[in-house]
């Protein structure tokens, strides 16, 4: 992995000030391109040998293109580790929007290089890390996100001289910390471990770009020409080839699906439905209050049809819980804001921490629900949206969230019936739009969608809950047992 | 203050299962008109005695209307005072946007009143604590925020037997906490620290109502009316009148003015440029690298006329620093996030953390200038903002940051040589446009606003700087020496 770099690359201060000047203009108009037309953004990932020049490339980076739109975050092997939030979240969180250029100093990388070279991390769960750099990196491209892997290499006997040098300049030493001279004694151990990292992650659509960085001059022109290079075929070549998708699934050729195998015929009596509701709601409202909660977060992703009920079912869960406790995210059309990251990004921004609950009402499914059904986005990108999804929500649940996720199933009369009631009671008639009557229309690609959708992301850690609606009481009484049951379960 | 809540208002079951779904259904009319035509936030604070039912009046306004556009917040009274931010830092990151419902559970209230009753703060400090709030709350107001305030009181006795009964409940018990018994013990002390809080924060457009906690059918509907009754005034009534204001300031009659009285002669030859500002350069690259100044942070204002220099003069900054260091931050039109909040939220969102800095491409500033100027808020609305931004700052600069303000002064003469240079040189093309020549027109407009701007905002805590930029040389190390001057005095 690190042959080619330590072979001594070097050029001459005379070649470095002819095309540096030329470099920077060249750069400088590609930023300006992508800020007139904000089709993407893009991401530098920085990483390697402490002393190769990473710091100083970030900072030549920011010199020569307008720093107003670059924003630079420095990460440490710690980060998202005390959240109480996926490992992942403050990556999420910084994301450059589209037209802007993001610089990450050290990433998600950080955190599993050092575990495993500081031998905290089994093979098994490194490799695990790996696998999910791997489908979160093909996700962010797969959203239009250009990213560049830049990984600055010294040999020991490089980093020695680099580390001592600095360490004696007092104008530098501040930089060399006993973390670093710490790190260069087990420098053949991350040598070893960084170069399986970079490996197992140079994939056909993000690899790593290994820069010698032992010269100033041929690692700022390498690295600068390398941006160049890959912003300049995104502004100027064609939109990158959606990749090659498997045709979407055929449903099945008997009818039968599990909408309408489901046994819509369950009810409450009026008596039994108190009764349970209100033991179910004491149940919510005990377990939610304990200790062992402050560990744990909750979160419930609510889907169904129009008139299915969602609302006032999250009404009655609501009523159970302390109003400090829980948050309820409608989700509606995307701000703008959201609008310029990736899908997801408006689902990452409302995750609750530990102690706390957000109740989704419609959520992240709505890429493969909406989306698909009314052509919102290309087949490929719902496609891949239910490993996407899997990959999401695991890590949610590694991080300590009980994730539910309620399918409110109607039937299409008892929709018809809904809307009919709605347009008759006045309160009610703000709750019916000639929306709804479009949607309900396109009930049998809705179906279908649904049911891909259950069959390809109920997953072990947040398997879906189907529960039959056309009684609003049998489902509130069944949504409330669940939560209870699952929590119990969970504590 | 107190004495109408200790009289003893009670009011019947009958009487309450009677008027409480009238007053569920109009609250929720009135929230989903709001969330149809959202022109303003309503932002409910609530106070008072534990155990007085401040809790059960915040889940029962989540249940009387839709959750899902309400978000309930709780805040200690530790909250703020460990962000490396001003002490405000949490609520205004946490305002309602417009059209939602905000609860704060605890509020900008909870630490003036603890520190008081503990007696951690001295009488002088509680007085500035209370006319800070007093100023945040107009502002508010005048942003058009719909605030009421809440609080809920019960007498010595009443609170001694409230959490007596809480405490002995198995499913209350978790309620009452050593801490709550502890304050229990200073009753009087609280007493008499919250009714001073009370007297003096309740303003004109502001008040509080205190609300018998004793009893709770009494407290809810008064609750629930207060709120109805607010909610729907703002609804059906005319728009708030503006606050009567003070006649704008005139021009001095003689026609001289901070700006054509500066002398913009001032030039430094290319040899002396060369090295003032690598000196300065050198300076501030070691200053922001002490580690003095982890607990302080660094915020730049830099406003101009078109072409003054803004950005290159930027440039020269940043490339001293670190770029883990800074962030630029340039002021364009806001998003429709930030369109739905107080004008100066999205300042406060990217105020940085200590041990950073932003630096502003224009700013809050654009209130009184370009808004003042082109209309586009009421001459009330850039009026007020003079103080408003005073205040602010200031309380930047007591949560450690030292803030610099720059206005890079150029002649009408100058700017005309810049745009037609721009308009020759083809990479410099791009960056004069139809609107720069329009703004042009208005030179004297503006430059009536920039000195009124400089004589009320020019303050002890963060004074403008005018920097002469008719020469950009000049204007870069003059920029560079006063920061590098400004940290070596602050650390």
């Amino acid at each position: 992995m690190f042959e080619s770099a330590e072979i001594g690359h070097s050029i001459p201060k005379a070649r470095y000030k002819r095309e540096e000047p030329k470099l920077r203009e060249a750069l400088l108009d590609a930023q300006f391109r992508l800020l007139q037309k904000p089709d993407f953004p893009v991401l530098i990932l920085v990483g390697g040998v402490d002393g190769a020049g990473k710091g100083e490339t970030v900072n030549l980076f920011n010199e020569w293109m307008d720093p107003r739109h670059i924003r630079t975050e420095a990460f440490e092997s710690g980060d998202g580790t005390d959240s109480g939030r996926p490992l992942m979240w403050p990556f999420w969180r910084s994301l450059p929007r589209k037209g802007n250029v993001g610089m990450f100093f050290g990433s998600w990388y950080t955190r599993p290089i050092v575990d495993r070279a500081e031998g905290r991390s089994k093979k098994s769960a490194f490799a695990e890390d790996l696998e999910r750099i791997r489908h979160f990196e093909r996700m962010l491209v797969a959203e239009g996100v250009l990213l560049l892997k830049l990984w600055f290499h010294l040999s020991k006997d490089a980093q020695h001289k680099r580390l001592k040098k600095l360490g004696s300049d007092s104008l530098t030493a501040w930089r060399v910390t006993p973390r670093d001279w710490q790190r260069f004694r087990n420098y053949d151990r991350y040598a070893r471990v960084s170069a399986e990292t970079l490996r197992e992650t140079s994939t056909g659509e993000a690899p790593w770009h290994v820069i010698d960085g032992s010269d100033s001059h041929y690692r700022a022109l390498t690295a600068g020409n390398l941006l160049l290079d890959a912003m300049r075929r995104r502004l100027d070549g064609p939109a990158p080839p959606l990749s090659p998708a498997a045709p979407p699934p055929v449903p099945s050729l008997d009818g039968r699906d599990l909408l309408n195998t489901l046994d819509h015929g369950k009810r409450l009596s009026p008596a039994r439905y108190e009764k349970q509701l209100e033991k179910a709601q004491a149940r919510v409202a005990m377990l939610t209050r304990e200790k062992r909660i402050r560990d744990r977060s909750l979160v419930c992703v609510f889907e169904g049809m129009d008139a299915a009920g969602k609302g006032s079912t999250i009404r009655r869960i609501t009523r159970a819980l302390d109003a400090r406790f829980y948050r309820v995210v409608p989700i509606a059309a995307p701000s703008d804001e959201e609008r310029a990251q990736p899908y997801l990004w408006r689902f990452w921004r409302n995750l609750p921490r530990h102690g706390h609950a957000t109740i989704f009402d419609r959520s992240w499914y709505g890429r493969v629900l909406v989306e698909r059904v009314e052509g919102f986005c290309a087949e490929v990108d719902w496609m891949r949206a239910y490993h996407e999804i899997n990959e999401f929500e695991e890590q949610m649940v590694e991080s300590g969230a009980i994730v539910l996720k309620f399918w409110l199933s109607i039937t299409a009369e008892e929709q018809l019936k809904r809307f009919r009631e709605r347009e008759k009671v006045a309160y009610k008639r703000h709750k019916i739009t000639q929306e709804d009557w479009r949607n309900r229309k396109k009930w049998p690609k809705y179906e279908r969608a649904v049911c891909d959708m259950i069959e390809r992301t109920s997953t072990v850690h947040a398997p879906w809950n189907l529960v039959p609606a056309n009684d609003k009481k049998f489902a509130r009484v069944m949504v409330l047992q669940t939560i209870a049951d699952a929590i119990e379960e969970k504590l």
